[in-house]
């Protein structure tokens, strides 16, 4: 059983563990506590190279400091030795008595850090607070296991599936709450990918801000794909992140390369074109449509060519919500991987 | 105020009511009380050219025998001769004292028979489950107005608009629930409307029908509507009630004729073609869309074109409800017919 000191320590682990940067490593956090539950020193990961979290709250505390004392870490210490040596071992030496972490580590290279720690005597108890460790690196995991970021197509359509009038007019088909909510999605997101088409087309700045127009503080690392030049005054060059430039066609090598950047998430905002090619791919992990009640008819569709056949193959979404937001519906939908009629 | 008495029989009223046609003349139902509150007598309307409601029950009594009792009835009697006379007077001359009614009457030319009955010194009192009323000869009041029945256009798509896949397969894009939904509507409504095109494409029976495949009781009137000829054996010309054929594109011609023979409503599932024109020509007063969780991408949109060439142009639905049945979305909206921006 943890104590409610420890429980409030995991609380702040969780909390210090989003200073350090969504990358290539997990953002993780570490409190530690005297025998009497006091905090004697906190820390937290700043990514690839640099010290882990708990070796960063042990470094701040004097030789034996630790002695007998708790660490409270947001995922299991690793038994790993990368460009730092295994938690494990930092832990071990520096004579801690209880170790509480609330995830075991996801990842095989890492794992075995527990029973490391229990094989040197350490008291450890594992599942504190563990869904909120689970959502804080689920995007990490996700990256961990598929070497890409996960990808959610956003697009707004009208009731019938139209992006915009025939003459390409779209402002606004959906209302301020929605287009609210996309810009928090954006600020959330690593990366925002656009086509060179809609770049090109409707010069889009690609930036997540408020009502007022005024760009939130966390930015997103807008990507540009596609073989067509950008013009040298394009918006998407005088965003606050620099812009990375993909022209090519092959989604699935641009992922990887999103990846290997430690992108954990990428948000698509880009136009019928590349949305439709992700879907058609099976390459979009999530879908997110902003229904408008609006009926445009017209040749402007929000998605394109899916490669279905026939009913057979359609593409089957599992919804996770379905939220009222102003006058608009929106939809989160997983693909379903399986194929399931339905009589 | 109503007595207890009073309201047990306006209910009563109220489903005597539903025994008599939907048609040219509404619905109403009429229960007589003793001065003590017993049932005298009860009646409905059975349609144009038969006793009204308050005579066909005030016809089951004996001379004299209504004479101090209340005649309680859904809306109010009428001040109109046309082949019946006004039964305001019949009411007046059987010697009824005291009159309650649910619904005024909406109509100019039968108008006035509250103050009739007043003016003859009866004692009358409105309002009295009015809302149910105003429910029950809703689509007779819409038909009275327009001269047109109410017209409800539904189509199933998935989530990005399609109606079919490329091979024109639909079964089934939407699921159980979403279909015994679509029975249960055409057995609500007085005709349903196909285009040729589908007709003779799908060759569907039109027909109401529960989850065993069974017809329901009420079947609408099916209404085939284009210039091409449908094969002989077409499923559509088995229905239970004899089919109309409208072989013209003229849809508000096509409605008028439907409203001069008491069609109130019409339930319109008659594939893109003309459900686009409904849309296109403003003759839709309700969208019933069943949002299924899949995509299909390619050339069958389920709406085609409506004649919008800007955004400023788009046709504005109000959204009436939004519900899920089974994994599907089904959306009731009406047309918005002032324009309104939204920044």
């Amino acid at each position: 059983m943890a104590s409610a000191a420890e429980t409030d320590a995991m609380r702040r682990a969780l909390r210090l563990a989003r200073n350090g940067p969504r990358g290539l490593n997990p953002q993780v956090g570490a409190v530690i506590l005297s025998p009497a539950g006091d905090v004697l020193a906190e820390g937290y990961h700043r990514g690839a190279g640099t010290a882990h979290a708990e070796v960063d709250a042990l470094s701040k505390l004097a030789p034996g400091e630790a002695r007998g004392a708790t660490a409270v870490v947001t995922l299991e210490p690793c038994n790993h030795t990368g460009r730092t040596g295994p938690c494990a071992v930092a832990l071990l030496e520096a004579g801690v008595a209880r170790v509480v972490y609330a995830l075991d580590d996801p990842t095989d290279a890492a794992a075995g850090g527990a029973e490391r720690l229990r094989n040197g005597g350490v008291d450890v108890e594992s599942g504190l607070e563990r869904d909120a460790a689970e959502e804080l690196i689920r995007d990490w995991v996700h990256l961990q296991r598929t070497g890409r970021p996960r990808v959610t197509v956003k697009w707004a359509q009208s009731l019938d599936g139209r992006a915009a009038a025939d003459d390409g007019s779209s402002r606004w088909i959906t209302g301020r709450a929605a287009r609210r909510d996309v810009h928090a999605r954006r600020a959330a997101a690593d990366a925002i990918l656009a086509g060179t088409g809609t770049v090109i087309a409707d010069d889009p700045a690609l930036t997540a801000r408020d009502a007022d127009g005024a760009p939130l503080e966390r930015q997103p690392i807008p990507v540009v794909v596609g073989e067509t030049e950008i013009p040298a005054d394009a918006a998407v060059r005088r965003h606050p992140r620099e812009a990375l430039f993909f022209p090519t066609r092959d989604l699935g090598a641009i992922l990887d390369d999103l990846g290997g950047r430690g992108i954990q998430t990428v948000f698509v905002e880009g136009g019928p074109t590349l949305e439709s090619a992700l879907v058609r791919e099976g390459l979009a992990d999530e879908v997110l449509v902003y229904l408008a009640p609006v009926l445009l008819g017209g040749s402007r569709l929000a998605l394109g060519d899916l490669g279905v056949p026939d009913i057979a193959s359609a593409r089957r979404l599992e919804v996770a919500s379905i939220d009222i937001l102003g006058d608009d519906i929106r939809v989160v939908a997983r693909p379903v991987h399986d194929t399931q009629g339905d009589s």
